[in-house]
């Protein structure tokens, strides 16, 4: 209200209205389509402050998709399955506005797609630290692009047939061939 | 060269020239990106031409991704997994244009949404109609959608871990998990 901040204060707050307001809008109509004009609305800032603050709608976008990788650790075979089908009790209920704003983008905007194959390697990485055998690498890019559909079709696409359905249900299923893919646990 | 044709077939075969721009030219770039100026120019014909024949970009689109449904027959559950990962030797290799410019849109234009679910929703029903058990139109949703991840990293994010990988090795890999979802044969 009256409250006095320093500069560079409401300089952060302002950018993390406009950051805020950009991954709403990328992730509901992706990157073509949500424009400069438009995110400032949202954020109830003037568009030349965007560009002032981020220099381009690229560079928004990159700023916006950012995701502060998981924690590691180096599970098991079984653990890591379960680590993955965890994620999908985030999946199926709300993703983070960054990686639905990637994702929604991914398959139409370079700079989006770029994003995608950087994180999907990330998450493949971590997945395939924890298998063993020769095409650890293979298997654990099934295993994320498993669940990269089940996202895809659930979040973006809302196929009726998994609406309402419980995650734990959507991962008792998932579990055999994630199993499979992830090969013997390790002696 | 000097051949003379028909009024109509001279037609028929532009209409045929034009359709062929426009799905390369959505399955490279997407839907927002394709200007009817740009398939004209692949086309070799003049813009207002295109509009003539098809009314609008997204006519022109509905056309484009329109796709012929794969012949039903009504297999097993055994039968239904080698059908899902025959697919997949086609989608390993070269997905029709067709699809590829449905499946390339389908994340930032309602449009291609649409067409997305619809088809999604057919190879759903044709699954379901194989399997047994109550939740016979889930396990297909997701055997559909785990079909979909792979050919989304595979052929429009490119990932470098599929690059190469013989189709029968990721059907290998992907069959236990496939098999499961598929749920006991039928007795």
């Amino acid at each position: 209200m009256g409250e006095v901040l320093p500069r560079a204060e409401r300089r952060r707050r302002t950018e993390g209205r406009i950051l805020d307001a950009a991954r709403s809008l990328f992730a509901e109509v992706g990157y073509e389509r949500a424009t400069i004009r438009a995110v400032a609305g949202a954020a109830g800032v003037d568009p030349a402050l965007v560009m002032q603050y981020f220099g381009s709608k690229q560079k928004l976008f990159q700023q916006a998709v950012r995701v502060t990788p998981a924690d590691g650790g180096e599970p098991g075979a079984d653990e890591v399955v379960e680590h993955v089908l965890g994620t999908l009790g985030v999946k199926m209920g709300e993703l983070p506005q960054s990686s639905l704003a990637m994702l929604r983008s991914m398959l139409t905007h370079p700079e989006a797609a770029a994003s995608a194959r950087r994180l999907l390697g990330e998450q493949i990485d971590r997945v395939a630290g924890s298998l063993s055998g020769d095409d650890a690498r293979l298997r654990a890019s099934l295993m994320t692009l498993v669940m990269l559909g089940v996202t895809v079709g659930h979040q973006l696409l809302e196929l009726e047939e998994l609406r309402g359905v419980p995650p734990e249900e959507v991962a008792r299923l998932l579990r055999p061939g994630l199993r499979a893919l992830a090969g013997p646990e390790a002696p």
